[in-house]
């Protein structure tokens, strides 16, 4: 087993059935000690973030297997805080993927003439790229393609995907009288068909999800989703 | 005639036959006494800029006229320094719709990962709001349409009137030697068709245009293109 990556907040190594491993970090996403989805520093350290972290992610990735959202995800050791999932190519350096029901953090900073804050939207997708030297910088289909990070036709997928995975997870999170959003997302391509696929995880630490109009630290919302 | 709007580098005034009257001012947009068209600040100054800015858009329009591409010129008295436009509504607060030949500028400040500066980009279309506070933001089609700006179909329209209007303008500097990087442009829907037509200025002050590997400033653009 060979670490082949050091993440913010997840560690990854090759296996040599030619699958990964994944091991979810105590670390979070934030500034100045405060948690923050959208943040591309570490902002502080959670003992078991890592773990709650990855049975949400194991939560969520067994219902999306279940209505056939194809992801990297093979199976997941909560105790070792390890995800074995398939071998995927991200798209360029990475994308991140937003998909949107509610307007706040970076889309209220730059729509906020246009919007109010916490306006209702409808599984709002948009694509940045994971550049920190440039803050994300969002961008659009055309210059997607242009750029050949991602065609025109995988986009109309990746949106599509996006949308449909966004309310699977806004669905499961609004049986316990949670609220999603928004959340972000990673895709890749995944073996010789290229076909695009879920990939990284979905965890409190990629979401703003509220309860009762409170916000929902990621530690509290896995006891909220999944029960103590 | 009556002054409705005063901006950074023209006044608009209320005609009594429904059209409008844009007077051309000498200050142009940059930062720290600098030009850059991608400014939004008046940086200077220029004696003439204003008349300048005024020939070279009365001679693009015209162009454009020629060519049947909606705008809303009307006519122009140089010496008066004022442009005669037909009445336009802007999309939403307004609009920046940039055609580029050139990574450069903000292009190249946001996707710098995955172009090198001054590559050739063939006529890529982008748009931003018009918001100083928020630096302008880029905006996708999807974000324009759900916000109620642009509608799906009016993307389209936009996307090739700009990519016409680009070409028309960088083949006729191409005929005296120069090469067109970027251009902006504004555009408005007219009359009871709601057409969208292009509303605005085309001159020096819109576009980064070089000669042989350097930037022509503003004024020095006017005399290469239009002659002294």
């Amino acid at each position: 087993m060979k670490l082949i990556y050091t993440g913010k907040t997840k560690n990854v190594y090759a296996l040599e059935d030619g699958n990964y491993l994944l091991k979810f970090k105590d670390d979070v996403t934030g500034e100045d000690g405060k948690f923050d989805p959208g943040a591309n520093t570490v902002g502080l350290t959670l003992e078991g973030a890592g773990k709650a972290g990855l049975r949400l992610t194991k939560f969520f990735f067994e219902a999306l297997k279940e209505k056939g959202i194809p992801t990297h995800y093979v199976d997941a050791d909560i105790e070792e805080a390890t995800m074995k999932v398939k071998a995927a190519t991200v798209f360029g350096e990475g994308l991140e993927v937003i998909c949107r029901y509610r307007a706040v953090g970076s889309f209220l900073r730059r729509y906020g003439k246009y919007a109010e804050e916490g306006q209702p939207l409808e599984a709002f997708v948009e694509v940045t790229l994971k550049d920190d030297a440039r803050q994300d910088p969002p961008i659009s289909e055309d210059a997607l393609d242009m750029l050949g990070i991602l065609s025109k036709e995988e986009y109309t997928i990746l949106k599509e995907l996006t949308k449909k995975i966004g309310n699977v997870v806004k669905e499961e999170l609004g049986k316990k009288g949670i609220e999603l959003y928004d959340i972000k997302f990673e895709f890749g391509r995944a073996g010789e068909t290229r076909e695009i696929i879920l990939i990284d995880e979905i965890s409190g630490g990629n979401m703003r999800a509220y309860k009762d109009g409170k916000y929902i630290e990621p530690l509290e919302l896995e006891k909220l989703v999944l029960g103590e």
